[in-house]
């Protein structure tokens, strides 16, 4: 089968995979789309030293073979993280944070394949009506939605996205579900145009102001009526958690979406003295994410569509999302 | 009257200051105890540039006039922060950070005094048969009971403090009525056994390893289980916060309670791909603390009491807690 193969250093389409064989837990699943995060970005600059294997986690399919025969025939979405099923964090929920977890496009193989196989109990159905080209926005829109998982968002307090990017733009759109008031902060004025018909938009410029002293810019000293109570860093720069930090009110909360490698220096002090809330979060539940979706209460724009062996140009494209057709 | 009296640089004990004279919303309180609290100490070392005034902000003292006449004779305990009344904070329950607030002891006159006079809004009064020895304690007590305020804290699930001074006392304390399974963290044998009667104790050595390069000590890797679902950082040191994120498990929450100033270098990328959750924490609820005591809930070791006039030796002490008598 056709497969864009990770070798530990670089990536290569391959035409001589064989077809995956299923384990009796598992379901083989023919791939329909599948799309490029910047995870997999990450992966070709070495963010998951030691793995080999097919590359990619964001997909549709359909059931080819499976333990639970209702699923063959289906279109499924899935989860990432496939948990040991023995550890703490298997029996308390916390699946995805076991500590001896497969990833798939990680550290098993991936979805950037005409076929995969993935544990049974992590597919889920796309609602009859659901196009492949919108349940393939249920893994990041998830993510985003991991943030209300999270948090209790008051829907009559004010919320700030820090990044215009497409994490901040799922972000977003999962915030603005809640009825928050809500701003949308970035560098890029064209990309925060996207953001419009449900948020107010900044330009990330006017918070700062250079420095009497020439040593560039710094924050601007805000009113509490100018900050808001919840911000989501989903800039992906190590910068937006100083802005975060300098744009959220006493008591507030700031939600870290972004996952920039690095070390990052930090007064400490800031987070009890004015009792801010900070909150990591990662992926989420894929359920609700596909309800949206099929209620049309979310939208994207359109993937650009390549063929796999045309990865490259994908991986390249300055699209608001890129993936692969394999249909 | 006598008073602690810090002038900008160095605190002064004084005898010729006048009583002050109360505002229409502040009320006149004799001060009958009050303790030292590490804020004091810090003052000392330059915590509070520009403050000029009476020290001290933990006391109990005997309203002599107010505007509300039913409190005149009460013995009180009072809070810290007089807000605006106007600003976003005070008209949302966090006139604690009102920007404009004036705080006893460190932007307005405090408690280290034979008089002193507070917004009569910010007092409490103590519970019939409260001694003042023991409601000295509230306002400590309020900052650890602060914890719970913030953070719905699992009764059947663990939780380790950081921290084996006076700010772990109370935490601990605090933590302990949740009937969670509490583990005391320290550095010192000696001052763990305090918490032995609530608490299992461990040292912080215990979790740390000599670095197989030489490179000084590194924190030894922990199962799931050896982790805890709360953290409270009470240590007072900027390494109490490497070990709360090493002994955090996955989606965990850390209480930061501790203020040292200074910046930390920090890999934010563990926060989000952790899912943990990082809570500042800082004054509390004043009532349920005075409750608590009232009820023998919580108990401390007895202040050590000095005349304001030793006021070097009560900085000094290495008690629990020292404090003044004006009886």
């Amino acid at each position: 089968m056709k497969a864009l193969f990770f070798d530990g250093n670089k990536a290569e389409y391959r035409e001589d995979l064989p077809v995956p064989v299923r384990e009796p837990h598992q379901s083989l699943i023919r791939v329909l789309l599948a799309n490029v995060c910047s995870t997999d970005r990450e992966i070709l600059k070495g963010y998951r030293p030691g793995f080999k294997g097919v590359m990619g986690h964001e997909f549709v399919g359909e059931v080819i073979e499976s333990g639970d025969a209702s699923l063959v025939g289906r279109l499924v979405v899935g989860e990432l993280n496939e948990g040991c099923g023995a550890c703490l964090y298997c029996r308390t929920g916390r699946e995805k944070h076991c500590l001896d977890r497969k990833v798939i496009g990680m550290s098993k193989d991936g979805c950037f394949a005409e076929y995969m196989t993935l544990a049974t109990h992590l597919l889920h159905v796309v609602p009859d009506g659901l196009t492949p080209e919108k349940a393939v926005f249920a893994e990041p829109l998830a993510a985003a939605l991991e943030i209300t998982e999270q948090v209790k968002i008051d829907p009559s307090a004010n919320a700030a996205v820090i990044g215009d990017g497409r994490l901040g733009f799922m972000c977003a759109q999962a915030l603005a579900l809640t009825g928050v008031d809500l701003t949308v902060i970035g560098h890029h004025a064209d990309k925060l145009k996207m953001f419009e018909p449900y948020a107010k938009t900044r330009l990330a410029g006017e918070y700062t102001v250079a420095s009497p002293y020439g040593e560039g810019r710094g924050y601007r000293e805000l009113t509490a009526d100018e900050c808001f109570e919840y911000v989501v860093e989903a800039s992906g720069a190590p910068g937006g958690f100083d802005l975060a930090m300098n744009i959220v009110r006493k008591m507030g909360t700031i939600i870290l979406k972004s996952t920039y490698a690095g070390k990052k220096e930090l007064d400490m002090s800031l987070i009890p003295v004015n009792e801010i809330t900070v909150v990591g979060s990662r992926c989420g539940p894929f359920e609700p994410a596909l309800r949206l979706l099929a209620e049309g209460k979310v939208s994207f724009p359109d993937v650009e569509l390549y063929d796999l062996k045309d990865w490259r140009k994908a991986f390249g494209s300055k699209a608001f999302k890129a993936g692969f057709d394999f249909r």
